[in-house]
């Protein structure tokens, strides 16, 4: 067994300091690719919400302008700001990105980070990349090597960590030096923060957003000199010894560059609680068949995983937010409007009156012989007809795979929802084709609005 | 024994929205402008920092620009940067206030945060010393409610609390409801960062910049209607649990508006650690008398109190840092000089010839019958003739206790060091002034420079 690097904090700068684009692997490339897209949709799918109207009104009230983009929008302003209302944006529908070891949403702050600065900087389609991966591979380590203690003890780990990736993204394009990198991890470790009282509130967003923005600006203080403790993760009153709670151990740097966390990213299909979506996917299959209207169905049964039930047996959701963890609302919304998608679980949806009437249809059913990545449908019919549909989950297998062709779906979904003005097949080929852009910011103009 | 309140956030938020300027007694008031005098020569002083002159630079760079002046300097900037370059330029010197129960430095959070607000918005000079004294109080008892657990558990206590006095104060100057108030202290709340392991390097002042910008952007969070935990000083997963590491008790909130902490604030009146203090009052008190110069003075003997020679017994100090913690240092300095301000800590002063020569002519003894606040000198001149010195603190009394002409002769130092371009006289009087003036800005504006 290697015995532990002198610093884990300059042994992970000196990693990224040297990381060669020529070295990485075309699967960690692909991985990179499809956080990008998956992150790109939830970012406009946001840029319009309600709650990033309120957070660039605050920011304009406040006097923060500047000539940096805003993704899906019409507004400037610096670039640390900008960080912060993409991340803000990219996380508000809950749509985003998850790590299934740490829990962390990784792409978020490292490419709200880099899309600011490239709205400042010329940056090329291989540095981005490069970039976003060190980036999201450097949050993850950390969070592993804090996991599972960090979370249960109350850090909002996207954000606690998530401010690391985005520090070591930016400071991999300024091109800083290993001690320059090693302080912005310190600078990024002492403004690490967020706290798990904050989900449920607009700070959880909000969280994402500063620890972008606090990132950025790590990486910046860093290049001009600004010194911070350069053993900042292992030294004594450090990140590790003060957040961990408890010492790192080896997976923060076993193994670097050999495989990639990114590979391990998963993105949600449905924009709802995960125990939801066998259901939906029964559901969805049932619905592609041609099927009578609300009317002609007389009852429905859904049976589920026993933790489903616990978790999601919310047969009257009065909002939005309650929809998103509602079975009923699941199986309702999918079967009569053959939906899943951003649209399925507004405010709106959840008190749609057709489908307040047909959730009350809908019988719920805990099945011990099945998994939570499984679900049975019965569909019957007025005068006796019925059909069934059953998922059944692949063990080992997360139920999150998704396929390059539903990430597009979800890609144009998450665009026409909420920046229809976009072309989403024009940013479809452009993303494709970032690894050949010297200038990455003509690909984020594509998404601006007029004013 | 009262009950506990049912929100311990909420009960804070509440009070700080009651207050009223007309029920702060004189004691209180005046607490505040001596807190706030010592403050602002402390920016001032620190407002020409080789460290600053770094920061703006990492600012500019990363194109944060905007209208609000910056204290003793030409820049402007928008206000969350101005909260942060005046938060770090005020601590920069180590020459900032001290709340003994804590070990919090209370005015730098608060009083950079309002004096950006100021630079934007119209604030009068009493609602600016109203937020000031409830800002500093929140953040102290905030502190008092998690000492000594927090600040030994690695959590640089300045910035952790700080955002919170900030929040606070601009939150109480943007006239927040209850409810806001109290999505400002989460905002606050889940912002709250900062490690101990920051401490000697430019990380520390950071910290305390960090905490005013984002104590700042709370309040401006909540005025905007961004919802943040109401509860989340005392709820699950919230500060004291994540962060406490314990509990609060009754000192949050018990005699709120009764007493105030900032009566109990103290200024340093030497920029050096304390234990030198009663050696600088003793070669001060000797160097006022007629004196030979250096060659006349055979040797010097200082006794003090173990504990100071412990810390502090450093013949040799290579810079200005490390000058701060030498007794030799400070006796030579005192004695040749008859000074021991600013300017006799610096790199220069450390490594002059002459202070260098001097330091060996001094022994330091450690004398277990003098106490911490204690301090004797035997001066020995050549030819046999000696005169001593002695200082004796008053037990009970703090060391750091300054009387108005310490605290004005302090300002007018610092602000010859930092701000040579201002009129020291002019901006005393423009203090005095404060609770008449319409417009604090008017204020600061006197100590801009000329681009």
């Amino acid at each position: 067994m290697p015995s532990a690097p002198p610093s884990p904090t300059q042994t992970l700068a000196d990693w990224v300091v040297q990381s060669q684009w020529s070295n990485i692997d075309a699967t960690a490339r692909t991985a990179a690719s499809r956080s990008l897209l998956n992150w790109l949709g939830c970012a406009l799918g946001g840029a319009s919400d309600a709650a990033v109207d309120q957070l660039l009104g605050a920011v304009q009230d406040i006097g923060s302008s500047g000539r940096c983009p805003l993704l899906g929008r019409s507004e400037t302003t610096d670039p640390g700001t900008a960080a912060l209302v993409h991340a803000f944006a990219s996380n508000i529908l809950d749509y985003d990105d998850t790590h299934w070891a740490t829990a962390i949403h990784p792409a978020g702050t490292v490419a709200s980070a880099l899309v600011a600065l490239a709205g400042h900087t010329r940056i090329s389609g291989k540095d981005f990349l490069h970039a976003f991966l060190l980036g999201m591979e450097v949050e993850c380590r950390i969070g592993m090597a804090v996991s599972p203690g960090h979370y249960e003890h109350g850090w909002h780990i996207t954000a606690t960590c998530g401010v690391f990736g985005a520090a070591v993204a930016a400071g991999k394009v300024m091109r800083l030096s290993a001690q320059q990198m090693a302080w912005a991890l310190g600078h990024a470790a002492t403004q690490s923060s967020g706290l798990v009282a904050s989900l449920g509130s607009m700070a959880k967003s909000l969280n994402i957003g500063h620890a972008a923005r606090n990132g950025l600006l790590a990486a910046q203080w860093a290049k001009h000199g600004m010194t911070a403790n350069h053993q900042a993760l292992e030294t004594r009153f450090g990140f590790a010894e003060v957040m961990g709670p408890r010492s790192f151990d080896s997976a923060l740097y076993e193994g670097l560059g050999q495989h990639w966390e990114a590979e391990r990213n998963t993105f949600k299909p449905y924009p709802c609680g995960f125990l939801l979506h066998p259901a939906l996917d029964a559901c969805l299959a049932y619905s592609d068949r041609p099927r009578g209207d609300a009317e002609s169905i007389e009852r429905v049964v859904i049976a589920v995983h026993p933790l489903a039930q616990v978790r999601a047996d919310r047969p009257h959701p009065g909002n939005g937010l309650e929809s998103k963890l509602s079975l009923q609302h699941a199986v309702a919304v999918a079967l009569l409007r053959g939906d899943a998608g951003v649209r399925a679980f507004t405010d709106a949806a959840a008190n749609d009156p057709e489908l307040c009437a047909f959730r009350d249809k809908i019988r719920l059913v805990s099945d011990e012989n099945l998994t939570a990545q499984d679900a049975h449908l019965e569909v019957h019919l007025h005068g006796g007809q019925h059909m069934t549909s059953e998922v059944r989950g692949v063990p080992g297998q997360s139920p999150l795979a998704m396929s390059d062709a539903l990430l597009e779906r979800k890609f144009h979904d998450l665009v026409s929802y909420g920046a229809p003005h976009c072309d989403a097949p024009e940013l479809l080929q452009a993303l494709q084709q970032l690894p050949q852009t010297d200038n990455v910011a003509e690909l984020f103009h594509l998404t601006l609005r007029r004013p």
